[in-house]
């Protein structure tokens, strides 16, 4: 198999699963517990949030776990707008955000918050500027992603957060699950307030993410209970999946720092290839653009149907993001770049991990050759 | 290690854990893929929920899947209030509740609406007729937990749901962590709308709950993205989480038809030996309480000290519950009961799986005698 689907879900590396096995079989006690078992439980807790704060540069009092990206940004998003109701009710985001935001902030506005939506340019990329305009006495939140899911773009979030400095009674949120591990980000230096991570994008297991929380700021919690989390996310912790979490995400980085320049050329390739085949058009911009991600159309195939044929052999790439693949509307980022709804129905998305290689690239490369060479036989017969 | 800390969490069987591997391992595809890889995923996603569903002898469309207990508890109080907040929004309680039940009312008390505690009797259980007394036609839920995770005490839940068929706009929650696989509770007979599992307290892994929906029942989603669950709670599936769930319940359920003679005995055993113990007074009621929780006070011993004097010899019990055990506050499920502060502070509990021996209560009653006499020749010099 080729797998080309790493944004909607990556393969846990062994070492991972194995961290989960040992935690789980060995030090399952309760961390919340107060003999010495639910002890160590606790201290795994303390050293994985450790680890996890050093490969993110900041704070361990500022790494809040969750359940994985869309209870980060959910918690992000709707415990500063609670946390904040009585000071405004004004939120801004892009409209290339994932559905985790847009659901939330729709969420929101039934309860009574307005929320701004600012466009992006032809390359999917919005700009602090267009943000600032936005900006009234009333904006507590703007949340902008680092790199988008659909077409890889990257956000000038060190440019938005510097002008937001202006504006200090406002949060800043930025959905990272794309970007960990593949485009650095330094959160300090972009003056970023929240930043959501989720496991399973980088190796790491299912049901596991963070939040982190920029030291002093307080959130409403979503899930109140037992007071884990410094009272921001009660329930017992995934120990397991926690230390799991840590231990993927340092070799994540270490990949980067490894093997960047490797899925930079299968990434080139891919474009330079794309580029020669009649009725492609790569929506991904070529600058600005993060190692892992293409989108491309292929003009007169619908998405799902390019995507079964792939599948076909054995090679799994996808229609859009993996969590709205399965409506039928064609992407609304694509569509807020200005890409005519045709074109955005028919686009597909390959998104890589650091094992994929130059020879399954080839392979499908070939595959995607030959469909469009099949479907121009059928067109004419 | 004699662990009789089964109520703070248990250890996952070898199976389950089997089980995570594998689907990790092998199936590690996000089910909302289009492509095949993504459909075997799913395919086992939705295997894992009709196993579920058998086994709570639900509908399949009734099983929805989130993080673990206190997410369970917290979607179906806020998600209930949420969405029938201009119908009503006052809430009936029990002053015996786990503390993501009477955080979640806190919360929901802030944003305006009314709560009302019903006292428990002295052996820790409320009734139908106290609650009903409370109803108003403002009143959209009432949420009563089956077993009490610190004193054992079985709630009368059948009554409760008879008496709520009078009162059908009233929404039944029933926080069921402690009881599941334990003591018998049939929903559908019950007249129970929503009902919270989590794995972790059955021999499953953290992070995986289950909310029990009844058809046709509406919550506002906490968690809003991709749509996953019938749009109730999105985020990527933990599906490797969820089958080793599946599995875990089944063994519990197995275990609770083989073992339940065996576990009562120890109950028993322990029961009638601490009558015996001079200075010692059992909390937990010997009628309508649970097969595994014992709770009670060693006169002169704080429940913090007699914890880590029993951790010493390498036998884990708890204070309280294991989420409010680092508190220094007494047990309020204690003080509802009407139990003296004094005692309730020198309160604990052991809590037994069905993998627990005879053996072992045998060794805890020993040092449990042991300690009394030291702590007793402590006093006298």
């Amino acid at each position: 198999m080729i797998y080309f689907d790493n944004s909607a879900t990556t393969k846990p590396y062994k070492e991972v699963l194995e961290s989960f096995i040992k935690v789980s079989s060995e030090y399952f006690g309760n961390p919340s517990s107060l003999h010495g078992f639910g002890g160590k439980a606790e201290r795994l807790l303390m050293q994985a949030r450790e680890q996890i704060a050093h490969l993110l540069n900041v704070k361990h009092n500022e790494v809040y776990f969750t359940s994985g990206g869309t209870e980060s940004n959910n918690l992000a998003i709707k415990g500063t707008a609670l946390m904040h109701r009585k000071r405004g009710r004004h939120i801004i985001t892009t409209g290339l955000e994932h559905a985790s935001v847009k659901e939330a902030m729709d969420q929101l506005k039934e309860l009574g918050c307005s929320i701004s939506i600012i466009a992006p340019d032809k390359n999917g990329i919005v700009h602090a500027e267009d943000i600032e305009k936005e900006i009234t006495p009333e904006t507590i939140l703007v949340s902008v992603m680092h790199v988008n899911n659909e077409i890889g773009s990257i956000q000038p979030i060190k440019e938005i957060g510097e002008m937001l400095k202006k504006h200090s009674r406002v949060v800043f949120h930025v959905d990272n699950v794309q970007g960990i591990g593949k485009v650095p980000l330094d959160l300090y230096q972009a003056s970023v307030d929240l930043c959501t991570i989720s496991a399973h994008k980088f190796h790491g297991l299912k049901g596991n993410g963070v939040l982190f929380i920029r030291d002093g700021l307080r959130l409403s919690p979503l899930l109140s209970g037992g007071n884990q989390e410094w009272k921001m996310r009660s329930g017992t912790e995934n120990v397991a999946g926690i230390v799991a979490m840590a231990k993927a995400l340092r070799l994540t980085i270490n990949n980067m720092e490894r093997r960047l320049s490797q899925i930079l050329s299968i990434k080139r390739y891919i474009f330079e290839e794309m580029n020669k085949i009649e009725g492609i058009t790569v929506h991904t911009p070529e600058k600005n653009s993060a190692p892992h991600i293409v989108n491309f159309s292929i003009e007169g195939f619908k998405a799902e149907v390019f995507v079964h044929a792939l599948g076909e052999r054995g090679i799994y790439i996808s229609t859009t993001s993996a969590c709205s693949s399965k409506k039928a509307a064609a992407s609304s980022t694509l569509m807020a770049m200005g890409i005519p709804e045709k074109d955005a129905k028919s686009a597909v998305r390959i998104s890589l991990s650091y094992d994929n290689t130059m020879e399954e690239a080839e392979v499908f490369i070939e595959a995607v050759k030959e469909n469009v060479i099949r479907l121009r036989e059928v067109m004419k017969s």
